[in-house]
Formats: structure tokens, C-alpha cells, sequence
């Protein structure tokens, strides 16, 4: 096991450049960090490319196949410079960034959650996160929404990358899709036409589109969902955050 | 109007405090920013003590006494130095902390959160905007939960302290006065006991404890409370963000 003690080393320039869109594009490869996360990575079977630890005794705590990969041995300050929290837990692991599909699947039986042009990537990563834990087949990621391999999508996520389907794609091509393969869509504006949540009853098969934090659904990808739902307000708060109104939508949705 | 061009004024010096607890504890006071909340602030008729705004041209957007309140010119410098975002909108105001209730109020029908130690800013405050959008009658901060006047609360309250009863309080003499006054309690734990809380009739009249982010509801409140409720998982996910369980478990159970 190699031990890195400074900012300056080669290895620590590659991880740390993991944590821009374009570094992750162009090494194909992005980080992952703290116990639960690369627990979740190697209980999924996940190869880990690196491991990164600050005290030797943490890889007694991972069950990775330690003689075929590279571990490094680092200071606090690298951890600190690394990662994207302000208090970091001095495990990290390199995956390859290849848990997003970009072609449709065969089969659309299911519930799928389409993300059109979401901003915050907390938002996004709780969203996931909720997803999962509601038993949601699988994910779009439209135009617009942020990088799944952002550091904190990623810390959001708490490892359900690793357990759902994700897709990359044009959100018309998989409403008109799922049109097709007779699986209702619903959309989310208040409109004329628009029915509270709770009236819909509880199916195996939909799709739901949430919208972009401050301009909600786009025109275009509205006009072609079956129904529009909303969830009636009943204080004085105007609206609720993408990712509670996500999980308040889902957890009423999925059978 | 007195413009205001460095760091160093005194003024700004002021404002800068008020982003630690130390300082808004010391001066009484606390800053809101961005149109949607200074607005908010102004349509409860709070009382600004200061306004301070980066054009000139932004008064003409807010309906307040400018006649009565100290009003500042800042540079697009000075707001990023005391803003707590990374793109201000160049709209801030000072007020007073005053939104807090120590005491227990006589009435006690009605629906309230109790908060029991939870850490993240960002689910504090989102925690308190869904509240107020289900039409939750208060929320009380036990000990251990962070300040409410920390900028990343008041941004994720989105306004919602000025329409909303906040209370500070330990969170066993609530449990014991609402008992008392006959109004149902729920823990949040998933134990032999708890229940799936799509299980529980919808009410206008109950308490819901929501714990730490790590720990959940600590032993202690748990004992105190009348029933345990649990979100059913259907995915991989092994829990939800706090915000998002405390969205579905009000939605549901406010009448």
C-alpha cells in the first residue's frame, strides 16, 4: 500500500479533478466516499478502480478484493481536498461511471420517475434516493438536470445508483414510448385539468415527470401526459421543495 | 439612500455577524434574502429594520416603508460577501429574531412536528416549509435541533416563519402536555410495535416526532410517545432523507 502525504501528487491531481463534470467525462471514472456508499458499491459487486483511505486499520471494515486493487494510504488534508464534504470520513473509492443507460428498455412495464431539467443536485440524488426506496423501476435524467456523477447527486444517492435503473434521455421519446405501451403518464401543474394526487389510485405501472425547481414542468412535455396532478396545499406555503413533492407523489402512486 | 462600496464599512461588518449564531444571538437579529422571502416578510407586515439592495431600481419591486427604514445601496461585492448563497439576488433585509415561542401554548388541538435533534440546515428549513404547506398548527424545535435563524434554514423556510407557530422547547414536556390535552403522539421507528402509517386515520389533532438524520427518534422521547410509525420500503433503499419522510407522513395523516 502506497502512502500519499501530499496535495501536489499525481494521483491526488487525477482524483481531484474527478469532482468536475468535465474530469469525470474525459477519465470516465468518478468518486465515491464515506462508509455507507463504498459498503453499497461492493455489497452491489462494484469494481472499485481505487480505495482511498486515511487509517489503515478502515480496510479491516471492507470487504473488497484488496490484492487486485490499488490502495492508497492518505493524509487528512488530501482527504479534506478530495472531498466534497466539509467533514469527510477518509474512505473514498474510484468507480467507472457507467450506471446510466441511454437507450430505452424493451420493457416499459413499470414505474418510471422522468426528471425534466432539475437544478439542485441534492434534489436530484434525494430524489433517487426516494425513488429507490419506494420501488420506482427506473429513472430518466432529461435535458437540463444536472450530472448523476456529481460529488453531491452522489452523496444524496447513498448508494441507489447502485440498485436502480438509470436512463439518460429526451423525456418526449419516452413519454411517446410509454404512450405506446399503454402506461399512464401524469405530469405535475396546477391547471384547469389538473386532479389532487390522492384521487389517483395506487398502480404498478406509470410514468411521473417532476419539473424544474422554479418553472416546474416544461409546455412541450406537459401536452403529452395523460394527467396533470397537484397536491392541494392546505397552509400558506406556496409550493414544496422538488423532492418532498417527489416522495409525497411516489409513496401515494406506487401499489 | 447611502451607498455603501467595501467590505470594510461597518455596516457591512454588522451584516456579516448576523451570519454566525454568536452575532444574531448578541444583536437580536437575522437577514433574510432574495425577492421571494423579503417579499414574504413584507406581506406579514414584519417590521424591516434595514433594507439593503444592489440597484436602485429593485425599491420600486418592494412595498415597504422606505420612508421609515434605513435603506443601503451595496455593491454585487458586498452581497456575495454577506449572502449565504452563491448567486445573491441582490435583495436583502434585516429583521428582528422574534419568530420563536418559548412557552407552551394554551391550546393545544391542533397538528404539530416536534423535531427531535435534527442537524442539516437545508432539512430543517424544508422540513418547516412542507409543514406549512400541509397546514401543520406549529413546530417545535427541541434541544439539539440547529437555529432556526441560520441562513440555510431561513433560505429552505422559504418565508414560511412568518405563517407558521415556531416553538423551542424540550420535547418530553410537549409529549406530556399533549398527552395530557388527549391529543395522539406518534414516534417514527421501525420496531415491533410501529405500524405503517398509511394505517393511521387521518386526523386534525396529533403530534409527530421526527429524529436525527443518523439516529432517528432518541429512546428516551420514543417511550413517551402513543404509537410508532413506520414508512413501508418497497425498494433497496434502507431509509428516506428526513424532509422527504416528514412530507409523506403529513401529507397523509393531516385531516
Amino acid at each position: 500500500m502506497e502512502t500519499i502525504t501530499s496535495n501536489q501528487n499525481s494521483k491526488v491531481k487525477e482524483w481531484k479533478k474527478l469532482q468536475s463534470k468535465k474530469g469525470r467525462t474525459k477519465a470516465g471514472e468518478y468518486v465515491i466516499e464515506g462508509w455507507h456508499i463504498v459498503g453499497e458499491a461492493i455489497n452491489h459487486h462494484k469494481q472499485l478502480l481505487t480505495v482511498m483511505v486515511t487509517n489503515e486499520d478502515f480496510l479491516d471494515e471492507l470487504d473488497f478484493d484488496s490484492a487486485n486493487t490499488p490502495v492508497y494510504l492518505i493524509t487528512p488534508e488530501i482527504a479534506n481536498h478530495i472531498s466534497s464534504t466539509e467533514t469527510p470520513q477518509g474512505v473514498f473509492a474510484v468507480l467507472k461511471t457507467e450506471d446510466y443507460h441511454e437507450k430505452l428498455p424493451d420493457n416499459l412495464k413499470g414505474s418510471w420517475l422522468l426528471l425534466d431539467n432539475i437544478q439542485d443536485p441534492g434534489n436530484i440524488g434525494t430524489m433517487v434516493r426516494t425513488a429507490d426506496a419506494a420501488g420506482i423501476s427506473g429513472i430518466v435524467f432529461g435535458q437540463g438536470t444536472a450530472d448523476i456523477y456529481n460529488p453531491k447527486v452522489v452523496r444524496a444517492m447513498q448508494g441507489s445508483q447502485f440498485h436502480m435503473q438509470l436512463f439518460s434521455g429526451n423525456l418526449l421519446d419516452w413519454l411517446a414510448a410509454l404512450k405506446k405501451h399503454g402506461v399512464k403518464t401524469f405530469g405535475t401543474e396546477l391547471n384547469d385539468e389538473a386532479v389532487p394526487y390522492s384521487t389517483v389510485v395506487p398502480t404498478d405501472s406509470f410514468g411521473l415527470v417532476m419539473g424544474n425547481e422554479g418553472n416546474g414542468v416544461s409546455p412541450e412535455i406537459l401536452s403529452w401526459t395523460d394527467q396533470n396532478l397537484y397536491i392541494p396545499m392546505k397552509g400558506e406555503a406556496e409550493s414544496l421543495n422538488v423532492a418532498v413533492a417527489t416522495g409525497i407523489l411516489i409513496f401515494h402512486l406506487c401499489k
